[in-house]
């Protein structure tokens, strides 16, 4: 069994981009922040962002509002941010606030600075497999950990578990491309799916991202398959000061010897959310040229 | 066995449009079609879709240009329309001469007059359900066709046969949804799919969109599937005065008993196109007011 280290391929792919940033001639790439309220886990997620960012020489700009921002003030920011040539890449960092709707939101950041890839513009062109899109990081995540950890994906069978549009499907549709890292073919699974365990057994590669801890367990999982665990999952742990710890939806020790690679939670692909947010910047700042 | 009666369908959607139509207060809906050039494959069907909206009670607009016309003359005139307020739908017909990019064209039309769904915004709209956008006319109709044939798709697994941006992959976004008529297990399959009979023997419901003739055999049904041909293949019939006759790519003679319903070819998914542009066309008028 070999475990999937997310932290030192995303270390990898940050070393290739810094090396890539300080070649680049004229300015470096940009990203701005944009974060609404003082959820804790937001305010430590774009934190880890920046501090990334700047690590690899990409500038990045913070913008803060408060929980009340309304939707006009908000969308007349972004608009300004649209037409601000220094900055590449608009980050909108989620969850955000009842009153304001995610994907009216993110579809006001115009398609070639969604470095999240949450706009409908960048959606359809993962669907029409056209190179010029953003594609959500996480799922891009998914793809750069097979492709490094030399996981053949042509002709295999992909279960992916759940149908979220910001994993299931995007991670769907890129398995389902034609070419290399792609050409699988595709099982898309969640909550309604009848006889699950008969289904995730015959994945050559099994992408887990249900929400649920610890849901798939040993019998659910062939032997030799490849299982990517995107879960997060907080548990009870009376052993730790904070009294939880982080799980992914596969029950990882029961599993991992059956299979022939696996990602730990934490360290597998989180790591590489961060680590993609980053390679879509600076293809932002490519495509927008000096 | 139960045949999925095609043209009946058809005829029942056009029924209702019809109906519609006839109660619409105020201008009635307008379908521009726009041909390059004089492929008879795409006289023959522009001609039909014209007859069809002409007895719904659509208004239809022609406009013929030479294959030689160029970008710049077209993307003008796709504007004009989009800028129309009389006209609700715009249809280019495919394929276009080589000189013009096709999903290039697709993008001039405007989403909101959209009516074949092949413009970049209504393919994202696709995949976050929303429920505003267009949904190409060959995978919209084939869920028509389960529909009104009754069969159940919550919770079952379809297993779509081809990958192509115009019918294998929508359907499968579309069985994918949440709610009713949807909620499916999903499996997309191709030509790079390993031991594929296994596969599509698991099919509850088979979608085969492959465009090869007799491509699925009596091996690769389960007894009492559904089966959904979309293949229009031409082989030769030297019994026939025109040399050919229409197959689908399922081998229908030898799956029909084996199945618990199952389209022909000609006359299942073919005919419900053409319904199905007219409802996207109804669609937009109600959207655009009178």
């Amino acid at each position: 069994m070999k475990l999937i280290d997310g932290n030192t391929i995303a270390t990898e792919i940050i070393t290739e981009l810094t090396e890539q940033v300080a070649n680049l001639p004229g300015r470096k790439p940009c990203v701005t922040f944009v974060r609404v309220g003082e959820d804790p886990a937001s305010v430590s997620y774009v934190r880890k962002k920046q501090r990334t960012a700047e690590a690899i020489g990409i500038e990045s700009r913070l913008q803060l509002f408060d929980d009340s921002v309304s939707r006009e003030e908000l969308k007349s920011f972004i608009q300004s941010l649209n037409d601000d040539d220094s900055v590449d890449g608009i980050l909108i960092q989620a969850p955000l606030p009842k009153h304001l709707i995610e994907t009216e939101v993110f579809n006001w950041v115009r398609p070639d600075k969604d470095v999240d890839g949450f706009n409908t513009v960048n959606i359809g062109k993962l669907c029409q497999d056209d190179p010029e899109g953003f594609v959500a990081c996480t799922p891009a995540g998914i793809v750069e950990l097979l492709a490094r950890t030399g996981v053949e994906t042509n002709g295999r069978h992909v279960v992916v578990l759940g149908r979220s549009l910001i994993v299931g499907k995007p991670a769907a549709l890129l398995m389902l491309r034609k070419g290399p890292l792609a050409d699988a073919t595709v099982t898309v699974c969640h909550s309604r799916t009848r006889d699950l365990p008969a289904i995730t057994r015959q994945a050559d590669i099994l992408i887990a991202a249900i929400g649920r801890a610890h849901f798939v367990t040993a019998d659910m999982v062939k032997e030799g398959a490849t299982v990517i665990d995107v879960g997060i999952n907080r548990i009870t742990d009376d052993s730790r000061k904070s009294g939880y710890r982080l799980v992914g939806d596969v029950d990882f020790e029961a599993i991992a010897n059956k299979t022939s690679a696996i990602t730990p939670v934490p360290g597998g692909v989180g790591p590489m959310t961060v680590a993609m947010l980053m390679k879509n910047t600076v293809k932002a700042r490519m495509a927008h040229g000096v």
